[in-house]
């Protein structure tokens, strides 16, 4: 009916640091095993934790001593977040093997979130970029891509600008966030044909359409995608709720259409059920509460 | 990137009938009511009630009352689901618009459920399409078209026959219903691949796929779906839980491919608020929750 999908896609599992961040805080060795137990179902891009302020954010505390804990294995990422030079210097400090940076594509948002304009946050982003000298890969998070609360839709070219303009500021990938879940299919569409398909979506189920908008994205080509374990992230049960793509629905999905993701969704809802406990609440993943589609009854 | 979606699509709505069903009773009037703000938000197809055993569903008792108390709306139709020819009578008696029968592609759900193999369960919508002989429309609904927790897959021929057989039988139209969620974007295109685009699809949200089914077969052509105000339906915050795909959702994702519905999303927002009212708690839905996109903060 269109063109084939991809054969293959690349998961950042971000729950230990976007869906974590979320939550009452959790002893540094509970999110060192809740990675742990990720990469062990097959993840190899994980966002492990964000070089922040523990007073702002508690819950991101004691982000070197999770990376001194794992267990590193061959082949995989670990990755944090860092919202400033202080943050990437530490993060460098701590051995990761990649950076996110986040930029807002919405005035509004910036200045609301990170007290900054658009361009003084992009100018930050160029000057971790200086400061880490091409030693980790940095990928630049475009928030509000498709929409923002306070200007609405913002236009494709404008979105797509602003990733141009974090490549050139040595960003080594962009990834592109629904931030505040108002991605649909053609959001999705109209910023693809300006990009193309060689970037990131890091999409939300705040209005259901994280799914929807992953399989359009997909068959557009796109073949990166960040996912948070169980969906954790934001508050998903309350009103306005904005939880990630949850990675078990995404690769139970993807599973189903035989798109490669190299990660064993049995092993994947046992990392859920871990996160579960660790939280201590249900989280919005469907296919964690209901169980793959091939799981039958027994009769 | 693909086929140009189709310009328009027709929604059943199916919360009045298939949601309250897995509901504690609610009064005739309060009914009667939702099905009247439903179709003043635009809805033109509505199951009002289901002519069942009171006795085994209580919630649908007095579905004769709810359809005499209704304020009809030329160019609306009511309709009621029947299990059988004593339903049909009452159905036709009260006035309905048209019928739907459900026959199972499943033979160990059909067992389960009705106790009838799927070859009886055929005969007797057979029978009453005999009874009602072209007084209205009939639609069959084939359940576990998607997939059986007691098969798995059942093959797109054997469900799509089935599909046939009802047809042959006397039925008007077939919807297919992903009964357990097992649907997925590549079970949708397989089906459709034999049936054509000519058919309903009543979907599941149980495994978080309702909207990206949707999307895949209204990519295939489709025009008709099922859908519940609210996402009422099984019991959603359950364990393997079994919701619809909510109305709200639907309308909110075609509105922005600019797929017409006639439905107008902030009178169904209304109507699904008076939903959740009379049924006492949330509902699944996520733009009920979210608020459609357009609705951006105030700063």
């Amino acid at each position: 009916m269109s063109a084939p999908l991809p054969a293959a896609v690349r998961i950042r599992e971000v729950g230990p640091r976007d869906g974590l961040q979320a939550e009452a805080p959790i002893a540094v060795a509970d999110r060192a095993k809740l990675i742990e137990v990720l990469v062990d179902a097959g993840v190899r891009e994980i966002e492990a934790a964000a070089f922040v302020s523990p007073k702002a954010v508690p819950s991101m505390a004691g982000a070197g001593d999770v990376l001194a804990l794992i267990q590193r294995r061959p082949g995989v990422s670990y990755l944090a977040l860092v919202p400033n030079r202080r943050g990437a210097e530490l993060a460098l400090a701590a051995g990761v093997d990649g950076l996110s940076v986040t930029v807002s594509a919405s005035e509004g948002y910036s200045q609301k979130n990170v007290r900054m304009s658009v361009s003084e946050s992009a100018q930050e982003a160029g000057a971790i970029a200086i400061l880490v000298g091409g030693r980790v890969p940095i990928d630049a998070v475009v928030s509000c891509a498709f929409g923002s609360p306070y200007e609405g839709d913002i236009a494709a070219r404008k979105v797509a600008s602003l990733g141009q303009r974090l490549l050139d500021g040595g960003a080594t990938s962009v990834t592109y966030a629904d931030t505040t879940g108002m991605a649909t299919p053609r959001r999705i569409a109209e910023l693809l044909e300006v990009t193309g398909p060689q970037v990131g979506l890091h999409l939300h189920e705040t209005r259901g359409t994280a799914l929807v908008n992953a399989y359009a994205a997909l068959q557009a080509g796109v073949t990166r995608f960040d996912t948070s374990i169980g969906g954790l992230g934001g508050s998903p049960f309350a009103a306005g709720s904005a939880g990630n793509l949850a990675t078990e629905d995404l690769v139970h999905l993807l599973d189903d259409l035989e798109v490669r993701t190299g990660i064993d969704l049995e092993r994947l809802l046992a990392a859920g059920r871990l996160a579960t406990g660790l939280v201590g609440h249900d989280m919005p993943s469907r296919v964690a509460a209901a169980g793959p589609r091939s799981r039958l009854a027994i009769s």
